[in-house]
Parts: structure tokens; C-alpha cells; sequence
């Protein structure tokens, strides 16, 4: 039987691997490496350093083209499932032609295979079509949200309250409510200038916790009153995705409702770079 | 300056450390370990056995006598930041007593620190008095929410839509709604009875995905449609208990809206233990 391991690496840091994931690498016989296109080339060095430093080999690496999703289309959900039915095509063929009938394949999954991944979905995608037949397993790993919470050294949740992960495209649509936080991924249109100039439902002002590249030494971190670091943050974005060519970022929202966070200076120690003034 | 490390070591799997937290448990002089009582000296021991395994020393291990929460509390928000306030006391002497003036103190927190800790709370509580001085950092885990999904091998979140973490007590008082999937930790009274016993406000079914000791030789997993698997859950948690004096445990609850996932026996490998006649 082909065995497939869906390995979650962390959020950026190669420190974010755990001691599962790297056992995992050393089981593989060969890695499919997606290749999103040239802007993403970093990912794919990123995840080329991971093999070199971690796996002891012999192994093989498969690269292969990433299809496009088409980011215009306005039924979203609708456009992600016809991404997904072409990955699952080129990961089907990949299964099928590049990996023997006892060998171990593996995806390097960015973060938690578990958070807005579609390499677990695409699985069972190809195991429903059943023309070609493998086991698989997961790997847990650092999602960002974890290593946001982290870096800015604050809880994602308070006392007895719920958190809420969800998309940009969902945040426009409701903002916070006063008992629950919020973190946001996929944010690319800047969901969060709705919070800047609007209260929670309570009247409450909202608090933004923001991270790109987290772990990476171009992690930029900004947190404060989000109508007074909105528009930081939009610059901070624009300049490094100019500067980058892409960008990965997430954020917490919370409601200033109980307890007023202290910003000050003084427990800020950033990673890298200079220090955020909004903190 | 005193420094302090809040080290996350993942859901109960010793290989869920990362390679992030063994480089910060030998930067570390003290580990601060704090007993909740007998019912709970494995998890001290496993903190012990983590230690014992990958900190090269030297180093002293510290432990301390955790405060008992007032659990018939009728208020539970105000209960709990009683017992924080009086957590704090116990660490705010830690730091001063046993932590020498350029020296780092750890505390081992289980999953993640981000997801319903009181280690970063209480030491910003300490802060806030100004009795103590000292700098911190935080390092990430993995989160039981993460080893839950990679355990059951699903996703947390699909496509677009949003995930909730939330408390049993506030999952007794609001369902998931049919958009969303709900993660349910420190639930210990079964809320999830509820969901077995209604269907979600759009009149679908639940499937629930539930896991016990995550990660650990004790590992328990039980998944399928939750007013089918309910019972067996109520009842496996109950014999785990009443064995080994207490319990860690959490679940997935999602809204069978859109794609049913097809409960069959082909695709589970127990990590150990018997195989779980819901998967």
C-alpha cells in the first residue's frame, strides 16, 4: 500500500518543526513540493532548507505546478472547489506515477494541515474517486495563529470566551461581537479598516494584534487600538508585498470590553528589526 | 533582568515539542513545575520525563503547590480570577525567591499557551503589581485543536467558512450554526448532549469528532454522527476517568450541511488500542 504523510511545518521559523514532523520527513521516500508560481519561490526554498537541514535521505523531490485558482470569479466557494478538483487532479497523477506501491510520499503543509488547507480535502477527493488507493496520516504543526499569539505574547482567548477564526471575506461581513475574539486569515483586502471605523456591537473600541511572515526574518509584527494602527498596517502590507512579491499575514481582533491591554514600551522585545511603536 | 520562557509542549505527544522549544528548554536555569494535586502527578510526570530527555542541564526543577480553583462557584469568571490572583501570588514568590537577577526561569505549558492558559495572564498580572521585575517570552505549541484534526485526519475549518473554540458552558447555551464548526474544549459536563439530542438551526445533523488524551499511550478517539456516538462517548469518558483520576479531552462538532463525510472503516489506523467501529 502507498502511504501519504501530510506534514504541518510551522508557520515560517524552521524552528516551528516538531519532533513528529521531523521523524515523519526521515519516513518519506519522496516529497511533492506545489509550486505556486514565481512569486511563492521563497516558500519552495524555505520548504528545500527544511529537507536539507532535517531529512537524512535518500529521497526524491517531485515539484510540480501548482494549478491557478481563478481569483476573479464571484462565487467563491465555487471557484475554490474547481481549484481543488484540478490539485487533486495533479496530486492523483503524482500519486499514481511518481511513488511506488510500498513508498511513503509527503506534503510539507505551511502551519496546521488542519487551518484553511486544502491538502487533506484533496485527499479524500482522490480516495473518493478510487483510482488510485493510499493510506495517509497527519502531522500537527505551529499554525500562524498560534505563532501570532505567540510573538505578540497575548492569549487568543480570555476567560471563559469563545475565539472565532475566520476569512476576511467573512470579517466584512460581521465584525467582533463584545465576547468573542477574532484572528482572520486570508485577509488580502484589509477586512480590518471596517473595525478602524466602527465599534464593536457593545460600542467597545477593538484592539488589532498583527503579524506577516511570522518567524521569518521578515516577520513584521504592529498591535494596537485599531483605528489608531490601520493605516500603518496598510502601508506596513502594501510595502511588502511590493518589496516581496506576496505576503502571509493574520490578525487578532478583540474587543477593548473588560480589561484594557497596557501598551507600553516596556515588555516589547521584537524578534527582528525595529521596534513597533504601537506596542 | 529576569527572564521567563513559556514554553508550549503540545497536546500530551512528547514528539509534539518543536525544535523551538528544546533550543528554550537549555536556555532555561529553572523549570517552575506547579502540582494541581494527586489526580494529576502523570502530567507532572511526563513534564519530568520531557525534561529529563532534552534538557542537558544544568538545571533546577522547582515545584510548587498550584492553588485550588473553587469549582462550585456559581460566578465562574470571578472563580477564576480569584484563583488567577492567587496563582499569582504563588509565581509572583517564585520568580522573587528562586530565580536569581540575570537567570531564566520555564514553565511548561500543555498545548499551546495561546488557547485557554493562565500562564500569560497571571504573569501579566505580576507585571501590572510592579513587585517583580522581569522580561518573557513565549514559544508556541501544538494545540489538542490541532492533534484533535490531525488524530481524525480532517480539517478544522472549510472552505470560507469559520471555526469557533469556545467552552462547554457557552456551547450549552448556543448551538453551531449550520455556517460554522465548533471546537469544544473544558467541557466536563457532556454539552455536547445537547447537539445529540438537537439538530443545528438549519435542521442538519451533528458529526462530532472526540479525542481523550491526545497524543499519549492512553489515547482515545471516537467520531461519527453525534446522536449515534454520544452514549459511547459519555460513557468511555466516564470509565477513563473513574481509571485514571482524571481526564483531558476535546471535540469537533460539525454542522452535516453540505458534504457528508462517509463513515467507513477503510481509511483509520489507530495510533493504538482498539480500532473505533464510528470512523
Amino acid at each position: 500500500m502507498k502511504r501519504l504523510l501530510v506534514i504541518g511545518i510551522g508557520a515560517g521559523d524552521p524552528d516551528h518543526l516538531t519532533l513528529q514532523a521531523v521523524k515523519a520527513l526521515n519516513r518519506a521516500d519522496a516529497f511533492f513540493l506545489l509550486d505556486k508560481g514565481e512569486e511563492k519561490r521563497d516558500l519552495v526554498r524555505l520548504r528545500r532548507r527544511i529537507l536539507e537541514e532535517h531529512a537524512r535521505g535518500p529521497y526524491r523531490v517531485i515539484e510540480a505546478r501548482d494549478p491557478d485558482r481563478d481569483r476573479t470569479a464571484p462565487a467563491y466557494t465555487e471557484a475554490v472547489d474547481d481549484w481543488r478538483g484540478r490539485r487533486a487532479d495533479v496530486v492523483e497523477a503524482l500519486v499514481r506515477d511518481e511513488l511506488g506501491d510500498s513508498e511513503t510520499g509527503a506534503f510539507l503543509v505551511w502551519g496546521d494541515p488542519g487551518l484553511y488547507d486544502s491538502t487533506l480535502p484533496v485527499l479524500e477527493e482522490i480516495l473518493g474517486r478510487g483510482t488510485v488507493r493510499f493510506e495517509y496520516e497527519v502531522v500537527p504543526g505551529i499554525s500562524s495563529v498560534s505563532a501570532l499569539a505567540a510573538r505578540h505574547r497575548t492569549g487568543l482567548t480570555r476567560v471563559g470566551r469563545p475565539l472565532r477564526i475566520t476569512t476576511g471575506r467573512r470579517l466584512a461581513e460581521r465584525l467582533p461581537e463584545g465576547a468573542e475574539d477574532v484572528v482572520v486569515m486570508l485577509d488580502a483586502q484589509g477586512a480590518f479598516m471596517r473595525a478602524a471605523r466602527e465599534k464593536d456591537e457593545k460600542d467597545n473600541d477593538l484592539d488589532i494584534f498583527w503579524g506577516a511572515y511570522l518567524g521569518t526574518p521578515d516577520e513584521i509584527l504592529i498591535a494596537g487600538p485599531v483605528r489608531e494602527v490601520a493605516e500603518r498596517i496598510l502601508e506596513a502590507r502594501a510595502e511588502a508585498r511590493e518589496r516581496k512579491g506576496w505576503i502571509m499575514d493574520t490578525y487578532l481582533l478583540r474587543s477593548r470590553a473588560r480589561s484594557p491591554r497596557r501598551w507600553s514600551p516596556r515588555r516589547w522585545s521584537p524578534r527582528r528589526g525595529s521596534p513597533d511603536p504601537g506596542e
